[in-house]
């Protein structure tokens, strides 16, 4: 196995927090999208798609969705299990993860890839080049604002996003509050659930990957 | 368990066609989108996020993601598979449905949802008001366009998206190419490889459902 990453996305990091957690170590090959290494013909070859992380398995086969990364290595290394241990837990945990995702992550990103200098024509990730939309920057800092006000009001009575265990959900939510920091979009102060949580998930080791 | 359901959205299709196709009867409530059923105090008890599909647990607990249904009930009924039989295979399909998901579900309702009458303030579903923007409309077309032209290039050479056999990829893609023709946004016919494919998948009894 070998593990496309890169430093300077949040993507790869959900992995590299992941990894981390269950203690395994994979042959890593660094990316450079500052410099357009995503859209060289051997990276195309390898993901069309242009993004990061990508895990190539032994088959030579391509997995570059993230959580789909994650469900495989946790196929491979079951302990400490971090996707659930039942049917019931598995399809909640996915929930989560997919409102994180979709309100999280793509909410800070259509406000950051909307309005950054130097990203002009990359108002989404992937091979064609999009124009910024500048009404839809404002869009992602609305629903991003919205979204810490949901993960703080989860976090209220949780010790965790999912219930008293740590989960991919936590490293996904982590990952939210980072990206949103370098996109300007801090959580406020006053959400002090998510401040309690973000302090404990941030101090984990796993968290410096 | 009970289903919430509506038969006027692409999203509860792709449960209800997964069902078929497993041949599993689930209990179903019928949510009227179109009188605003979704954003009732009792909607949104169980569904915070004022979407359809939703699958109820006999705990209580909701499922509101359309893949996470879908796996919980490949747990309960494995046969036939229908998302891989294999850690490799599931990555794989799993990330299939993602780029469904993203590149093609996602565009469409871009396009979609940023320029119909009676969408104004839903350019996105869920409980946020959100004010159409005609640039997003006009992108969402060119993704779709770029979408169709990924998928037939990928049934180029496979009977399925995934390879030899029907999986939960091909009721999501199945389910693209129907919400894109109420988009207008059809395929165009010279797409020979997705046109022979849409005729088998398209036929299949589950896609009556």
């Amino acid at each position: 196995m070998k593990l496309y990453d890169s430093p300077t996305a949040p993507s790869p990091r959900r992995v590299r927090i992941f990894l981390a957690e269950k203690g395994v170590t994979i042959p890593t090959v660094q990316v450079d999208l500052r410099a357009g290494e995503q859209f060289t013909p051997s990276f195309r070859a390898l993901n069309p798609q242009c993004t990061v992380p990508v895990l190539e398995l032994d088959s030579g086969a391509a997995v570059t969705d993230i959580i789909a990364i994650c469900r495989y290595i946790e196929e491979l290394h079951p302990e400490p299990v971090l996707m659930g241990r039942t049917p019931e837990q598995r399809a909640l945990i996915d929930c989560w993860v997919r409102r994180i995702e979709w309100d999280g992550i793509s909410a800070i990103a259509e406000a950051f890839r909307n309005s950054t200098p130097g990203l002009e024509q990359r108002a989404l990730p992937g091979p064609l080049p999009l124009a910024q939309i500048p009404a839809l920057a404002e869009r992602g800092r609305l629903r991003a604002a919205h979204y810490f006000e949901w993960l703080d009001a989860q976090l209220a009575d949780h010790a965790f996003v999912c219930g008293p265990e740590f989960t991919v959900a936590d490293i996904s939510a982590l990952v939210t509050v980072d990206f949103a920091r370098r996109a300007k979009l801090d959580p406020p102060d006053h959400l002090r659930h998510l401040k309690r949580w973000y302090g404990e998930v941030a101090s984990r080791p796993s968290a410096k990957a």
